[in-house]
C-alpha cells in the first residue's frame, strides 16, 4: 500500500501533461528564437501555450511571463513592484504573516533595502480580513501581497474583496497562487489580481516551470540578464517542453476543476471528520474557506517527526507542513500566526489529497494515524503528565 | 531532408536522457525535501545526479548548485563574485568583449551599481591570450570570467592558462562553459577553474535546468528568496527529473567525447572546406582552436536572415548567430569584436553540428549553400557594385 497524502509539496505528473511534453523533447526539440523551420514551429508551440494559459486565467497572452517556478515568479513580481514603487518615492509593503517563504524571504531581502513592510496578523482559522488591508494602505504603500490559499493549512482568502480594495485605492495586487491554481477557478480580471505566480508542479505539471501574470502596464523587472526572451523580461532559452507540460496540466486541472474539487472535498472532510475522533486533536485553518485537498492537524504530546515517519512505514506520505523548510528545526510560522503554541505546532501533520486518492486510502490512514498518535503517546511524557493532571491540555 | 545544424542553439533530447527522466514524472515524484520514503528516494536520486556530475567535472558534489540553466548560472557566478568582491572593497572585474549577452548584461547591472569592468579584446581569429588577463588584473579586480568556448564562432580559450594566472594572482576565476561542457573535457581542478556555467540543452539533455560549479570556500548569493533548497544557494522545489535528465546527458556525451569529437570535426572540416570554395566567403573563428562542431562563415554581398529562409525551405536548419539576438536587428558583437565591419557582420552563416549529422547531409547542406549565395548575390547591388568595380570587395 502506497498513499500519497503530499500533494501540496508536489504532485505526480498527469499522462496528459507527460504526453504533451514528449513531442517537444526529440520532435520539435528547436530554439523557439532560431528563424528555421523547427525554430518556427517550437515559437508556435509557445505561443498557443501562453495564450491557453493566459485564457484560462482571464488575461491576455502578453500578460504572462514563463519562469523556472513559483518561487521565481513571486521573486520577480515582488521585486518589480517595488521597483516601480520606489520610483514613486513608495517604498511601503503590505503582507501577511503566514505568506510562503518565497515571499516573506524576498520582503525581508527589501526590508534590508529600506523597505517598510506591514505584515498582517491572521485570525486563529487563518484568515484575512479585506479591513485589515484597507485600513493599513498608506499613501506611500506600493504592494498588497496576499497569498490565496496557503500552502499549511489551506485557508483559501478573500482575494477579490482585497484586489477590488487595492484598485480603489490604486495600489498593486500580487498573489502567491502556487497552491490555488488549477485547484480553485481563478479569474484575474474580476478578481482585480494584477499580479499572480503560479507553479505547473502543484497541479500535475512539471517540476522547474511556472508563470507569473502581470497586468499590462505592470513593468517587470528582470531577475537575471541575458538574452532578449520572454520579451525581455526573463532571460535564458525558454524551456519548451516544460511550457507546454504547463500548459497541458494547467487546461486539464480546469477543465476538471468542479469534479476534482467535488472528489477531494468529500474526501478530505471524511479525512477530518475521521482524524477528529482523536482525543486532544485540533484542525488547523478554517474548516470551511480551505483548499479542496488540505488537512492539517495538531496532537497533543506528539513530535510531528515521528508521526511522518511511523505513517511513512505504513505506507502514507504526509509532511509535517511545508516542504521547503523540512529541514528546519524552528516551529511552523503558519501555525505560530494562527495562535498555536511552540510545543503544539512541532505535532503537526498536514495531509493534502488529489482527485486520485480513493476512499478506501482515506479509511486505510484514518486508522493507520489513529494506532500511530495512540502508540507515540505511549511514549511521550508531555502526554502522561496531561493524562495524570501534572499538566493542563492545551488542546482541550 | 530535414538537416538540423543549429546544435549551439540548442539539442535534440538523447533518448538516454528522456528515459532517466521519465520515472522521475510519475514514479519517483515526491518532493526530495519531504521526509516520507518517496521523497527520500526522490532526494536519493538528487544527490546520486550530484555525485556523477561532480564526478565529471573533477569536483567535490557539494560544489555543484543546479539552477534553471546557463543564463541563471552565469548571473549567480558573476553576481556572488561581485558580491564577494565589494567586502574587499575590489569592484573590478575583467572579461572579453565577445562574451554571452548573460555575462555582459550582468557586468553591465553591476556597472551601473559601482563596478568597474575592463573587457579585453580578442584577435582576429576570437582569441584571448592569457597575457592579456595578466596585465589587466589589478589590486581591486575581483573577478575574471572569460567563456570557454564562443556561441557563435567556437572558438575555444585557453582557459588553464588563465585559470593558471588567476590562482597565481588570488583572483576568482568564471567560466561560462555553456557551449563547451559535454564537447571538450573539463576538469575544474587541473584547469585552475573557480565557478563553470553549464546548461543541459546544448548536449542533448533537458531545457529549462542548467548547474554552477563554484568552489569550496566561495558563498554563492542567491538570485531568488524562498526555500532552503540547495543548501540556501537556490530557492525552488528542485526539477528533479530536470536534474536527472541532465546528469544522464551529461554522463552519454562524456563518455562518448573523443568519438562525438573526432566525427563532428571531420564533418566541420568537410563543411569548412566545402563552403571556402564560395568566392568572397571567410571563415569566422579560428580555424583549429574551434569548437568540434563549429562553423561559422560571412559571405559579402549577403543578407544573413535571406540565406536562412532560403536554407529552411531546403530543409537545413542553421542560424545567423546567437539564437538569444535573434530578434535583434543590431550585428553580432561576436563579429564586430573580431574585427568584421557592419555589413560583413550581417552576412553571417553559424552552422553548428552534432553527431548525429551524416556526410550525405553535409554533401547536400554544402551545395545548397553554394547554389543560395550565388542565387540571393543576383539580386545584391552590393555584389554588383563589387563584380562590377564601382566598389572594393571587403572579404577578398
Amino acid at each position: 500500500m502506497q498513499i500519497y497524502l503530499d500533494n501540496a509539496a508536489t504532485t505526480k505528473m498527469s499522462k496528459t501533461a507527460i504526453e504533451a511534453m514528449l513531442p517537444y523533447m526529440d520532435g520539435i526539440y528547436a530554439n523557439p528564437s532560431s528563424l528555421h523551420l523547427l525554430g518556427q514551429q517550437a515559437n508556435e508551440a509557445l505561443f498557443h501555450a501562453r495564450e491557453k494559459i493566459a485564457g484560462l486565467l482571464g488575461c491576455d497572452a502578453g500578460e504572462i511571463t514563463f519562469t523556472s517556478g513559483g518561487s521565481e515568479a513571486d521573486n520577480q513580481a515582488i521585486v518589480s513592484a517595488a521597483r516601480i514603487g520606489e520610483k514613486q518615492n513608495k517604498k511601503h509593503i503590505i503582507s501577511t504573516a503566514f505568506e510562503h517563504h518565497a515571499v516573506l524571504h524576498t520582503l525581508e531581502r527589501l526590508e534590508r533595502e529600506g523597505f517598510e513592510v506591514t505584515l498582517l496578523d491572521v485570525n486563529e482559522n487563518g484568515v484575512i480580513h479585506p479591513r485589515q488591508v484597507a485600513e493599513a494602505i498608506r499613501p506611500d504603500t506600493c504592494l498588497v501581497t496576499v497569498m490565496y490559499a496557503n500552502n499549511e493549512i489551506g485557508t483559501v482568502e478573500p482575494i477579490a474583496e482585497i484586489g477590488q480594495i487595492c484598485r480603489e485605492k490604486g495600489v498593486l495586487f500580487h498573489t502567491d497562487a502556487v497552491q490555488a491554481a488549477g485547484h480553485l477557478k481563478i479569474d484575474v480580471k474580476e478578481q482585480n489580481i494584477d499580479m499572480l505566480s503560479l507553479s505547473a508542479h502543484k497541479f500535475h505539471g512539471p517540476k522547474g516551470v511556472g508563470a507569473l501574470y502581470a497586468r499590462k502596464g505592470i513593468r517587470l523587472t528582470s531577475l537575471m540578464e541575458g538574452g532578449a526572451q520572454e520579451r525581455g523580461k526573463r532571460a535564458g532559452t525558454e524551456n519548451i517542453p516544460g511550457i507546454i507540460g504547463l500548459a497541458a496540466a494547467f487546461e486539464e486541472a480546469c477543465e476538471n476543476i468542479d469534479r476534482n474539487a467535488e472528489k477531494t472535498t468529500y474526501l478530505r472532510d471524511m479525512l477530518i471528520a475521521g482524524i477528529s475522533e482523536i482525543p486532544h486533536s485540533i484542525l488547523n485553518g478554517d474548516a470551511k474557506k480551505r483548499l479542496p485537498g488540505n488537512v492539517n492537524f495538531c496532537f497533543e504530546g506528539i513530535e510531528g517527526e515521528s508521526l511522518l515517519l511511523c505513517l511513512s512505514d505504513k505506507g502514507v506520505y504526509g509532511s509535517s507542513g511545508s516542504a521547503c523548510t523540512s529541514g528546519s528545526l524552528d516551529p511552523s510560522h503558519v501555525l505560530l500566526a494562527i495562535g498555536r503554541t511552540h510545543d503544539i505546532a512541532h505535532g503537526s501533520l498536514r495531509l493534502t489529497l488529489s482527485e486520485e486518492n480513493t476512499e478506501e486510502e482515506i479509511k486505510y490512514t484514518i486508522a493507520a494515524v489513529k494506532e500511530i498518535v495512540a502508540y507515540l503517546r505511549g511514549f511521550s511524557p508531555v502526554w502522561r503528565d496531561c493524562v495524570s493532571g501534572k499538566k493542563d491540555f492545551i488542546i482541550k
